[in-house]
C-alpha cells in the first residue's frame, strides 16, 4: 500500500478555477495568490507523514477512563504537538489572538488532509475552531481575551455540548440547568455525545453547554450558552483547581473509535461554573451562526474519508492481479476488469463533485461577511454540503470495501474502519433528514425560493456560456427538475417533509454536475477530470433524476400511510 | 426493545400467492399445504426464542484459537444442540440419510428466521447443507453412506474450502495439491476464508476441498473434489485420531464475528487425509451445482439481515418521542415524522419486494429438478437474488442505523452489528459484481437470451391479467427498459463487462415490481402489501430506470478510460 496522498492539485484547481477563490484577496489582506500552493504543499505533508501513521493505532487502542479523565490513543498526544507547532490550528483565528487571519476557504482544504488521515483525531482540532468561532463572534471582551489566545494557539481544546438524552434533534427539550450566582453561573445537566469531552493533550478544556435559566421561556427561546472551563483559571489566567465537570463514560461506537464520545456530567457537587456568552436566552442564536462551518465541516470529512477510501481501493486495484482480461488468457490487475473499472471511476468522479461544491461552498462562507448574498448562497449550500456530500461517502467507501473483495472485510487492510467512521456522518450535526428539512424549510420557503433562484440564474448564465459543448443540455435539464421541484414546494403540491431528502439529493446531483463541467470549462482542467466528468453525466446525474421522479410523487392528496400500518 | 419477530405471515403470504408453492405438493410426497403453518409457527418460536438471544453474544465474545481448535462463543453450542435436538437440520435432506425430505423452500423459510437472529451462528447450519448436497449429488454411495448420516442429524458438520490467498474470484489458480495415495488421497495447502473452519460444537467437522492432482490439467478442468474429515474415523465410523488439518488463525473482520473465519492448513506433515467426491478434475462442476443455492442463500441473507434491522428501526421509531408534528405543540413519536416515515416505508417495500423474489426463487429451485425450464429460471434468478438482495440489504441496513440517530451508531443499540454483519454480503459466494457477469454471461448470453425471454412472457402474462390496475403501464415500460437491454446485451451494442451490474439491479427493480404487484391481485393481500406495492412504485422501482440510463451509455465505442488515468 502507498498510503496516503493529499490530493493538492485537485484541491488547488477547485479553488482556483472553480470556487474562484482569488474573490477572497480584497478581504483577506494576509491572503495572496502566492500563498496557496506552499500551503498545499506543507498540509500535504503534515497530513500524510504526521496524522496518517496514527489512524490505526485510534481505532485498536481506543481512549479509556483513567480516574475521571479520559485518557487518549497514547500516540495522538504526539500528533498534537506537532499541529500546535506548526500553528495549524491559528490559521484562521483573528490575528488579534494570535490567529493568522487567512480565508477559511484553507482551513477547509487543511482540514480535508487532517481527516483523511486520521477522521477521529481532527474532531479535537475541528471542534476547537467551532468554539472559537462562538467565542469570537458572542462572547465579552472580557472571556475573548481571557480565552482566545489559547485555544487559538491549540494550548486549550474547545468541545459543543448540545444535545441530552431527550434531547436530540430537538434542542427545545433541554433541561440542563444554569443557576446565577453573581457574575457567574452554576451549571448542572448531564449531556451526551460530547466529541472529545475529555482528554489529555491539551492543558485545559473549554466547553461550550446549553443550558436554560430557572425563569427561562420555555422551547428554543429559553436556551443560554455558557463557557465551562475544565480548569478554572487562576489569578494568573493559568488552569488551577478542577471545575464541577467530568466525563462519566465513553461510548462504545461502530467507528471513529480514536475519537472519545463522552457522557459528561456538569455540577454533580457544588455546580460547575460556566460564564455566560451573549446574551441571555440567546444561546441557540450564537449556535446557529457556527451550524453553517460545523455543517459544512461534516460534509468535508465525507468528502474527506471517502477520499482516503477510494485511494486504498485505486491501490489495491492495481496491486491484486486475479483473472484475465477478455479474450487474453494473461492475468490482469483487476483495475482492468471492467466491473472494477466502472467502480473506480464512479467513486473518482463523484469525487471530483463533491470535492468542487465544497470548496465553491467554503469561498461562498468567506464572502458571506461581505454581503446578504454569499450569506444567502452560504446558508442554501451548507444542508446540500453536509447532506448531499455524507450520503455519497457512504457510497464510496461501500465501493472501496467492495473492490478490495474478501480483504476488505478484514479489519487490518484499514478500509474497514474507514467504512465504520464514515458511517457517524450522516447522523452528527444534524442528520441528514435535519439538513433535509433545513434546506426546504428555512432556506427554500423561508425566503420564497429567493436564494435557489439566485443560484438557478447563475447555473443558467454558465450553461449559456458553454452551450454547445458536451453535457451543457443534460445540465439544463437537471437544473429545470430543480425549477419544477421549487414551484412544487413553494405552493404546496407536494408534502414538503417527505419530499425534502429527495429535493436534497436531486439538488447535490445537480450542482455537482454543474461543477464539474465549469471545471471543464478551464484550459489546466486535467484529461482524468474531463473524463470525469464525462463518466459523471453518464452514469452518476442520472441518480438526480430518479429524486424527482420519486419527489413528484409525494402529492399532499396522498401521503404517504401512517407507520401504524406496519406494525400489524 | 420487542426483539425479533418472525414474519410468518409474510413469508406464507410470498410461498403461497406469490411462489405457488402448491406446484411443489406432487414431487414432494412428504409435504402438504398443511404442513405450511405448523412449520413457520415452530421456525418463528425457535428463531425468536432459542437462536435471537445469542446473537450480540457471538459480536462481543468472538472466537478464539485455543490449543489447535477454535473455541467458539460459549454460548452458542446450547443454541446448536437445540437445532439438532428439534431436527431442524434434517429439513430438506434425502429420507434415505435421516432427512425428511421437504421442499428446499422450506429450509429457506426456516433460515431466513435463524439468519435473522443470528447470522453469524446460522452459516454452520448452512454450510453443512451446502455440504450434503454436495456430497449426496456427486460422491460414491459408500462415502454417502459413512458420512451423510451423521451430518444430516447434525452431529457433524461441514465447510466449503475453495479460496487461496492467489485464487478468489479466479478459482482456476488454485494450488492445494492432492497426491494419490491407494484408494485415498493426501492433501497439502492453504485455504483462506474457511467459514466455521473450525468449532467444538460438533464431534466432527468435514471439510470438502478443492484441490489439484500432480498431472491434472491446467485451469478449472484440472480441480477436483476431496472429502476432508477433521477427525478419521475408526473402524466402527466413529471420529479417531485428527486428522493432518489444522486452523491457524481466525480473521478479524468488520462484522459476523460470532463466525468464525479460518485460515486452514492441510498437509503440515503427512498429508490431510482425502477422498475423493465425484470423478478427478471434476470438482469445480460438482461445485457450481451447489452454487444456486448457496448463492441464493446469501440473498435470503441479506433479507434476513436486513428484516432484523428494519425491525429494530420501527421499534425505535416508536418508542422515540423527539419533536412535535407538524402544525402541532404536541411531542410526537419520530415514526409520525415525514422524514422517517419515508424511511420506514422505503426499508418496508423493498423487504417485501425482495421476500416475493426470495420465495418466488426457491420455489422455482424446488421445480429444478422436474425440467429445463425451471432450471434455466432458477440458474436466471440466483445472480439477481444474490445481488440485488445483497446490495438492497446494505441500503436498508443503513436506512435501519439513520432511523436510530445517534443510537444507531452506539454498538450496544444492536443496529450497527447489523449494518457491519451485512456487508460481507455483497462479496462472498462471489461477489456482486461476478454475480453480475454471471448473468450477463452465462445466463443472459450464454442461452441467446432464451431464459430471460421466458421470464419476460411471464411478466408480460401477468400484465394483461393485471392491466387496468394501478402501476401495470409502469410495469410494462420497465419489462421493456429489460427487453431493451436484453438486445444491447446480446448484439454486444454495450460493454457487458461494463453494463453488467446495472443490468443486475434493474432486473432486480423491475422484478421486484412484478412480484410486489402480483402479491395485491391476490385477496389475501394485506393493506400494508397494497401500501408498500403502491410506494415501492412511486418511490423505489424508479432507481431501475437509473441503472438503464446508465447501462445504455456503455457503448464499446466508448469504452470506460483505463483506470491509469486516475493514477496521476
Amino acid at each position: 500500500m502507498s498510503g496516503y496522498r493529499y490530493p493538492a492539485q485537485e484541491v488547488q484547481f477547485c479553488l482556483e478555477h472553480i470556487a474562484g477563490i482569488e474573490r477572497l484577496e480584497p478581504h483577506f489582506p494576509n491572503y495572496g495568490a502566492d500563498l496557496l500552493e506552499p500551503i498545499l504543499s506543507e498540509a500535504a505533508k503534515f497530513s500524510e507523514q504526521i496524522v496518517a501513521p496514527s489512524n490505526r493505532l485510534g481505532d485498536v487502542t481506543p481512549p479509556k477512563m483513567v480516574e475521571r479523565c479520559v485518557q487518549e490513543t497514547p500516540e495522538f498526544k504526539a500528533v498534537y504537538e506537532a499541529l500546535q507547532d506548526a500553528a495549524w490550528t491559528t490559521l484562521s483565528a483573528p490575528e488579534q489572538y494570535g490567529g493568522q487571519e487567512l480565508p477559511r476557504a484553507l482551513e477547509v482544504a487543511f482540514n480535508e488532509g487532517i481527516q483523511s488521515s486520521n477522521l477521529s483525531f481532527s474532531l479535537c482540532p475541528l471542534l476547537t475552531q467551532g468554539a472559537v468561532d462562538a467565542i469570537d463572534t458572542h462572547a465579552s471582551d472580557k472571556l475573548k481575551n481571557t480565552y482566545l489566545p489559547n485555544m487559538v494557539s491549540g494550548k486549550w481544546t474547545g468541545t459543543m455540548n448540545l444535545t441530552e438524552p431527550a434531547a436530540g434533534s430537538d434542542l427545545a427539550a433541554i433541561k440542563t440547568k444554569a443557576i446565577r450566582d453573581g457574575e457567574q453561573y452554576r451549571i448542572y445537566g448531564q449531556k451526551i455525545y460530547i466529541t472529545w469531552g475529555d482528554h489529555l493533550m491539551s492543558e485545559n478544556i473549554i466547553h461550550l453547554v446549553l443550558a436554560r435559566l430557572p425563569d427561562a421561556p420555555e422551547g428554543v427561546r429559553g436556551i443560554s450558552l455558557f463557557l465551562v472551563p475544565k480548569y478554572l483559571l487562576d489569578d494568573n489566567g493559568h488552569p488551577g483547581r478542577r471545575n464541577d465537570v467530568y466525563p462519566l463514560s465513553i461510548e462504545h461506537k461502530m467507528g471513529i473509535h480514536g475519537s472519545p464520545t463522552c457522557v459528561m456530567q456538569f455540577g454533580e457537587s457544588e455546580g460547575a461554573i460556566g460564564y455566560l456568552v451573549g446574551q441571555e436566552n440567546k444561546g441557540l442564536a450564537a449556535m446557529f451562526t457556527m451550524m453553517n462551518n460545523a455543517r459544512q465541516s461534516v460534509g468535508l470529512q465525507g468528502l474527506a474519508v471517502a477520499e482516503a477510501a477510494y485511494q486504498m481501493a485505486l491501490d489495491y486495484s492495481f496491486d491484486r492481479v486475479q483473472g484475465a482480461a477478455k479474450g487474453s488468457k494473461d492475468k490482469v490487475a483487476i483495475a482492468e476488469h471492467g466491473d472494477v473499472k466502472r467502480m473506480l471511476w464512479q467513486m473518482a468522479s463523484t469525487l471530483s463533485a463533491m470535492r468542487a461544491l465544497m470548496y465553491t461552498a467554503s469561498v461562498e462562507s468567506d464572502l458571506s461577511d461581505q454581503d446578504g448574498q454569499h450569506l444567502a448562497r452560504t446558508e442554501l449550500y451548507t444542508p446540500i454540503v453536509k447532506g448531499w456530500l455524507t450520503e455519497m461517502a457512504q457510497e464510496i467507501v461501500s465501493l472501496a470495501v467492495q473492490v478490495h473483495g474478501g480483504m476488505g472485510y478484514i479489519e487490518e487492510t484499514g478500509v474497514a474502519q474507514l467504512f465504520r467512521d464514515a458511517r457517524i456522518l450522516p447522523i452528527y450535526e444534524g442528520t441528514n433528514g435535519i439538513q433535509a428539512l433545513d434546506l426546504v424549510g428555512r432556506k427554500l420557503q423561508g425566503d420564497q425560493g429567493a436564494a435557489l433562484t439566485a443560484l438557478i440564474e447563475d447555473i443558467r448564465t454558465d450553461v449559456s456560456h458553454f452551450s454547445g459543448t458536451a453535457h451543457s443540455d443534460t445540465l439544463t435539464d437537471y437544473v429545470n427538475l430543480i425549477e419544477q421541484s421549487k414551484a412544487m414546494l413553494l405552493n404546496n403540491d407536494i408534502e414538503s417533509s417527505e419530499a425534502a431528502y429527495d429535493f436534497m439529493m436531486l439538488s447535490g446531483f445537480t450542482i455537482g454536475g454543474w461543477l464539474l463541467l465549469k471545471g471543464t470549462q478551464s484550459d489546466q482542467a486535467s484529461a482524468a477530470w474531463q473524463a470525469k466528468t464525462e463518466f459523471y453525466f453518464k452514469h452518476v446525474i442520472g441518480r438526480g433524476r430518479y429524486y424527482f421522479d420519486s419527489l413528484k410523487q409525494f402529492g399532499p392528496s396522498e401521503p404517504i400511510p401512517s407507520a401504524e400500518l406496519l406494525k400489524q
